[in-house]
């Protein structure tokens, strides 16, 4: 297929999605044992592939170095016997989640006689499209089985050869259950032109949830006719008030900064308020510092004319630009920011955050709340690392992905996101006047 | 404006846009009080203000006319006296309806200690595009301003001057307040250019929600970057299954087709089992044409050989071709088709529907379970007429427009469509191990 051209391509699409649009029908009708016993089935049959899928791997990898794919990514695209039990368990896990379908919620009678509430059904097809983890084939696929959709599943080149072996242990495992085998598709070709189809068959998919890079999500954003669920920058604030109980501001300041730098709830920047600067902000970058020697700060005028001085802080500063303010790290370096109050920390912080996670530091009752209102952000939080904005944190059980869109889905998503909502209407003859 | 070039029309939107942006942060913060307290000081100044408005729309009216709009257009764009005391009504039935902001909800303890919750939050700003009805204007700005956010408004060029006019009262009104008078912006041009930048203004925009035609919102969700909530068709259907009441069944089928014609939830194909067509089919038929006489119905050729002896349809029965099963007709036309079995049915209106309302008669507890479960619509109904499907009859006080989509909202919208939720943290120092 890597070959066909582009009619070929159409064709292959148009015929991946119809068999998708219908094995969703069938699934949405499925009942929570039958799609559990499709998850178990699935389970053992990646027992039993367990060496074909480690030497398709081998190939992907050893492919990949022959491209001279950079380090970071032949990590990220290596099954070993670690992560490929991590998988395994994180099937398991999607089989014992409650299942989201089916939820009636809101009954009520209406004065014309009708009974109506809302019944929560799946989405329908979800077209995933993702770059060199194998393992999101199989995460994304029990995610869209537990919760009644189809799934059309796109990998990256790079990990054809893992991908399609998972897939073929999908199919098997489907195929000894009542559930159609259309319900997972992994498509067989890495033509480009397969995912421009894919974001736009509005009649045979329903959402997109795009994994990767900011570059993959905002160009499928951009070309998609389907809605995306998506997730972009996490540029995420601390802001110490002048309320703020001391340690805890250390505690949180060093805990959100140096926990992890590669993920989007990692603090980019500190904020403090100007009260408080002199003496606690000397505190909190020393600890950051000693938490992590290559740490950066990029300091703000004031922040540096109280910082300059600190002789542990030696080699560690430098004067932020603009520019530090609208930046996601994702690396040992904090933007510091001495601010006049909560209302000039608000207005940063939804002026350059990305309406990720914002903290705010305080023992103050009123201020604590005017920031819970006012900040514009998916997560927003008082006295808490803003590492805690994750779907098994949130008690999620699973997550499809943290969302930065304010429709549908915000933060952290779990199974709930790949569901929709109807209206059922219990009638007994009922016309309207 | 209307003449302005391009880039004065770029300059001009990003300028409302940001003046939006900057109100929608005030409007999140507002208290209930305040926003009613600004519905009734808009409502005030239309009270003083109706000659001036009436006059306005007299203007439009003479254009209308000499520009020969057709009278379905120019009726729509009338405000008479009747239409005015009803818009006045609307407003103050908006001011009276729960404030959906601020509602907390799921706040429960997380083993890490956070106490974990949800807030339901404005979306921020909303853009508005509709055509002729200058009432919507109104409407839409005081949903919008009840749910906290701002609103940009383009109506169509044939109701500028209306709309320009009650764009005077709503910014008096909200001058009487501490609300920003950018809370409400009605555009004040009518280039179409606007319109590009308003649905591709990412940073200022959150969703857009078009009113009208299908052509105008097919056009607008093909070119628009931010979300759109949108309605395309209503192909509605009403399933007589072979367990249904004959009389719920005559009397549900004769509402759900005559009631109103252009109406999204007005049936367009009825479906009956074969084994009860015989019977009830002519019965059905015959009381569909008595209740209006220009009915016209196109059967398939069961429905044919069963209805073609019947006298009183002569001349109301023409063969159905297969357009028939996907049309709209929002006329005195309804399609007509024997099939053998719920199953039948199902697959019918999950292949050939608009996802809109579907409708089975019947008595029978299992089959009434299937339908809802497995018609895959915004409304599913047993022993009802599809007329229900509406956002007063839900009991949803007012209606933001009934959506075709699966994400974000479904079905009729209330208030609560222009609201999301953000995740609230209450901690006490917690960190992520």
């Amino acid at each position: 297929m890597s070959q066909a051209n582009t009619t070929d391509i159409t064709t292959y699409m148009q015929s991946v999605g119809k068999q998708a649009r219908a094995a969703s029908r069938a699934l949405a009708a499925a009942n929570t044992g039958d799609k559990n016993s499709a998850l178990m089935a699935i389970h053992d049959e990646l027992v039993n592939a367990k060496p074909d899928i480690l030497a398709a791997n081998k190939i992907d990898m050893d492919n990949g170095h022959k491209n001279e794919l950079d380090s970071a990514l032949l990590d990220r695209l290596e099954l070993n016997e670690a992560r490929f039990n991590a998988m395994l368990q994180g099937l398991k896990d999607v089989a014992s989640l409650p299942d989201p379908i089916g939820e009636v919620t809101d009954m009520t009678y209406q004065p014309s006689g009708i009974h109506l509430g809302k019944m929560r059904v799946p989405l329908g097809v979800v077209g995933m499209i993702y770059e060199s983890r194998p393992n999101v084939t199989l995460e994304a696929a029990s995610l869209a089985l537990k919760s009644g959709n189809a799934i059309i599943l796109r990998g990256g080149s790079e990990a054809f050869e893992s991908n399609q072996a998972i897939a073929k242990c999908i199919i098997k495992g489907l195929s000894q259950t009542d559930l159609s085998e259309h319900s997972v598709q992994v498509l067989q070709t890495t033509d480009r032109a397969a995912v421009g189809e894919l974001i736009t068959m509005t009649e045979y998919v329903d959402v997109i949830v795009p994994r990767g890079g900011k570059g993959l999500i905002e160009r499928i954003s951009n070309d998609a006719r389907v809605p995306v669920i998506k997730h972009l920058d996490g540029n995420c604030h601390t802001f110490i008030d002048s309320d703020a109980d001391p340690e805890i501001a250390i505690k949180v300041s060093v805990n959100a900064k140096t926990h992890r730098y590669g993920t989007c709830n990692t603090m980019e920047t500190l904020l403090i308020d100007a009260s408080i600067a002199k003496d606690l902000l000397p505190k909190i970058a020393t600890a950051i510092i000693e938490a992590d020697d290559a740490m950066q700060l990029r300091v703000d005028e004031s922040a540096e004319s109280i910082l300059a001085d600190v002789i542990t802080l030696n080699g560690h500063l430098s004067a932020a630009t603009s520019e530090d303010w609208d930046t996601e790290y994702l690396a040992p370096i904090l933007a510091v920011k001495v601010v006049d109050g909560i209302d000039e920390a608000i207005e940063h912080i939804n002026t350059h955050g990305s309406h990720h996670t914002d903290v705010i530091i305080t023992d103050n009752y009123t201020k604590s709340q005017r920031f819970i209102r006012e900040v514009d952000s998916a997560s927003v939080m008082i006295n808490a690392s803003s590492r805690f904005a994750d779907g098994f944190e949130y008690g999620l059980g699973a997550e499809i992905g943290i969302s930065t869109d304010k429709i549908h889905a915000r933060g952290p998503v779990g199974l709930e996101g790949l569901t929709s909502q109807k209206w059922i209407v219990y009638g007994h003859g009922e016309v309207r006047a």
